[in-house]
């Protein structure tokens, strides 16, 4: 039997322009499957592992203006797109979730595939509708197109993210023979006309008055998409303020003289006298490096937040205005009004900037083959419009040691789990055709590879597999590192390689251990195929940890040097 | 730096008698990681991926008298573990679930792997509790001693099931060299006294009573473990007093003379004239069945429950009475008070049961191969002492329907979710050494063929995938069988074979697509090996619904001929 107010759901859905719905297998779903799956404009793909599903269209709604739609059925299903939810709550990434339920008189009856799925991703959602489950009422109707249009609002308003809709569904769930579907044309629709923030012009009075006293201002981009007007921005204040500006390869903010190799000379105080900024001012999400949040928190120094909502977090500790407007706006008006900033300390920033840039090369350049000179080496072969995505933990680490990237870098900060890289960018892939290059470690890699269990193309999938048979990252820290349990507990050893993976699902597939066979590699890896490139790397994790010493300190004395 | 109530948690699991731990890698969870490893009582497991972590400790509770410890450290980890925990709610098997996380200051300020823990699980643990995230006062240290023991209790007493410890830890995680860690001898316990609860006199004389009037008894088991004791009640019950007791294979109460097949009968009316009870009592979880299910709906039979904590699900539509009593209990007293039931509605039952018995071998005599006829000859070859794993959606279906087994047979039909089904039947294999017998279909298996990526040794598991290359399921369901999107959006099709797996994780693996193969591969099947094996048999997923009907209607016709 066909249910109207799913067909209505559906309608508003492609009304409000969202055009991607990724469906797992059920039937108590069916109804709405078979909706998306045959509304014109919506492209509908099917993923049965329900954790990659939501990564999947996590991955999609990164790149998109909309919400992604997903659809399970109901049970235990729910639960496996709880890790990409979180992930997207905290990312800020819009998503509609539609959950199928049982109606509520079978809940707690011992019938299958039945739990609580009410409100069941608790926190990690903006809101969490209940479809109504009976529609004999004009009222009941109502509700329903109502339900939908708010969802997908408050998913799209600041700060986007996951919003769920449970869905309570009775049999029968499949028309009967002759029964059309009907999508109206104009199905009921309401949508808020976004209005801008703006401080009062005594706000601005008493900032401006602030800032007068200001000569090292800091600016700390967190993790966003990129943004061409911000990016002109911090270019212009850099230029004709000298504002100091960190960023993390993250933020997708790394423009000419921006402050990004941070990492290493942050932990070194020796290094770095008179480095204080006497403001911070940040925008965006999250901040990878450690170094820049201890040095800033031991540093007595305030911080601006900007945030439209007026919300934030007190990342660094001395937290004392929250600027409830756009960073355009406010970067905009920071620009005209910030007097012009102290060119000792701006250079002192730069110097060390420049100095670890013209000591990285040779720093490289008599060690032995392993993931940070391979990545050191290939970041380069990287064409300049594929995307960049990368798993936690140590693939976005050494990135983002490596200095400043022109290709956009995504990862799932929200989080910083391993567990969705994979399906993440397999998202990316259905909503571009560049290349979408995944450099992960083969801990995510392989904890995520039902990513790959569908039967879409991925041309432009090419996947840089850093394989140190373990989660190197133990050893790199201190702590793990002089435990005997270090191998089975914290690394936890595996043994595969990417190559019976590949075999699989038909990917083309290169293994390399050595720098002239990764040069080798790379040589071909753009070009273009019918099916995904793997280019698998392997290394040995105790000779990882020792590179990464041995770079540090040869950076770490080429600095002592320059001082 | 070694905390130490974290080692009195520790030795508190092992005096209360755990001991067993499956352990993810994490840094914010090393000092519990380190504990349970070091703990000379507790053997403690690595496994990577958290969603096959949480269905292996619950493929150890299931055959355990004790809870199964799991750790991870934080953020989206613990998600992961949700589908288990959810299974082991509704299945109540005992977990004790240890989730690090960042201390209270930390949560939501941007930090890497930070979500909000806190009662994550909803209702789908029987508690959530919050350990101290300081110890500089002595009440701090009673209350982390006092939650332990509450929780470790709590996730025993009836109904079992997972409860959750959320543990704040700060840096620094490690101990410092020459700290030793010292597990106290004799760390504070408390421990319940279980009683028995008793039915008053008063209420046993109002019950018997009531029975003196019922002639058409049916007991319908619903799932649980094996146990001897009740077992000989109802083949008593059923000898002696004529009782009609219907079961399903996961009761693991299959003794003689019960009825087993009435999946075969029940959804056709004309078969059976004059088979309702006049009094239905149940105990244990859930029923597979929705034949019987419909049938008891549709009659107007009354419903007792046996469930010692007087909870219960009115599973039938015609609940009456729950009786607030262990089973064994009162099937005893029931054995002594119930009179002599009709013995021609016992004979009508069982001629059915006897006539399917009969007819099944021929039914499939002269089919053609499908999963189906496999299952009913290699069912035969399967080892008494094994333990026989069965994946939802179709492989518990078909085992149903093909009646009485005498192995113990584990199902997750808590949520009946395909999610798990590897990872409990690999769980299962670390507390036995008798063959673990995994039935599976082809999208349960890749679902999640995690289960097997870790470092232990599995070498009595045996895995029959029945391979159709699809969720078959749907084709046997009419709704999804007639829409266009069959293929596409319900059955989900997919290439794999499990013979790339079975090499990368050095199986031993045997591919069958006709009798002849089958037959051949069971003879050696059983044999022992250092490694699991793995026996897939492929079919056509649209042949083995002709199968499927064709056996359907074979029977019914033997059953019309008999009547």
């Amino acid at each position: 039997m066909i249910i109207q107010p799913i067909l209505d759901l559906v309608a508003i859905c492609a009304k409000k322009g969202i055009d991607h719905a990724i469906l797992s297998p059920g039937s108590r779903c069916a109804p709405l499957t078979l909706a998306f799956a045959r509304h014109p404009n919506i492209h509908s793909r099917t993923i049965p592992d329900e954790r990659s599903a939501a990564f999947i269209a996590l991955g999609m709604a990164q790149q998109q203006s909309q919400p992604v739609v997903l659809v399970c059925t109901s049970g235990s299903a729910a639960l496996n797109y709880f890790p990409a939810i979180a992930e997207a709550y905290f990312q800020q990434v819009p998503l509609l979730i539609l959950t199928a339920d049982r109606p509520p008189e079978w809940i707690d009856q011992w019938d299958g595939q039945t739990i609580y799925q009410e409100e069941v991703f608790g926190k990690h959602v903006k809101k969490s509708f209940r479809f109504p489950d009976n529609f004999s009422n004009q009222d009941q109707i109502w509700h329903a197109g109502r339900i939908v249009n708010e969802a997908i609002n408050l998913s799209q308003q600041f700060p986007a993210g996951p919003v769920h809709i449970n869905i309570p569904l009775r049999e029968p769930f499949y028309p009967v023979e002759g029964e059309k579907f009907d999508f109206p044309e104009y199905p009921r629709e309401f949508t808020p006309i976004t209005s801008q923030s703006q401080l009062t012009e005594e706000s601005l009075r008493n900032i401006k008055d602030r800032l007068s006293k200001v000569s090292r201002v800091m600016i700390v981009p967190g993790q966003q998409k990129p943004n061409n007007q911000i990016q002109s921005l911090l270019d212009q204040l850099v230029k004709n303020r000298k504002a100091v500006i960190v960023t993390d390869v993250i933020t997708n903010l790394q423009g000419e003289n921006t402050i990004n190799l941070h990492d290493h000379w942050l932990g070194n105080e020796n290094l770095h006298p008179d480095l204080t900024p006497d403001l911070v001012i940040s925008f965006g999400k999250s901040v990878i490096s450690k170094s820049l949040k201890q040095f800033l928190r031991k540093s007595n120094t305030s911080h601006w937040h900007i945030q439209p909502d007026g919300q934030s977090r007190d990342t660094f500790h001395h937290l004392t205005r929250i600027l409830a407007c756009s960073p355009t706006g406010f970067l905009n008006w920071l620009y005209e009004n910030l007097p012009d900033q102290d060119e000792d300390f701006f250079t002192r920033w730069m110097r060390l900037e420049k100095n670890v840039q013209n000591a990285l090369p040779s720093a490289f350049s008599s060690v032995e083959f392993g993931e940070y000179p391979a990545l050191h080496f290939l970041l380069k072969k990287i064409p300049p419009f594929s995307k960049i995505h990368l798993a936690n933990s140590m693939a976005v680490r050494y990135v983002n040691f490596l200095g400043k990237r022109n290709q956009e870098i995504i990862c799932n900060r929200g989080t910083s789990g391993i567990d969705g890289s994979n399906s993440t960018a397999v998202g990316c892939t259905f909503t571009t055709k560049e290349p979408v290059t995944l450099i992960t470690g083969d801990m995510a890699f392989f904890y995520d590879r039902n990513a790959f269990w569908h039967n879409y193309g991925m041309p432009n999938l090419r996947i840089i597999v850093l394989n140190n048979h373990s989660g190197g990252i133990f050893r790199l820290i201190d702590g793990p590192a002089k435990q005997p349990e270090l191998e089975e507990f914290f690394e936890t050893r595996q043994k595969l390689t990417a190559k019976p993976l590949s075999e699989e699902y038909g990917f083309q597939y290169t293994f390399v251990k050595n720098q002239e066979e990764l040069e080798l590699a790379m040589l071909k890896f753009y070009e273009p195929s019918l099916q995904p490139k793997i280019l698998e790397i392997e290394s040995s994790s105790p000779k990882n940890a020792e590179i990464l010493k041995l770079v540090k300190s040869k950076i770490a004395s080429a600095l002592a040097e320059s001082i």
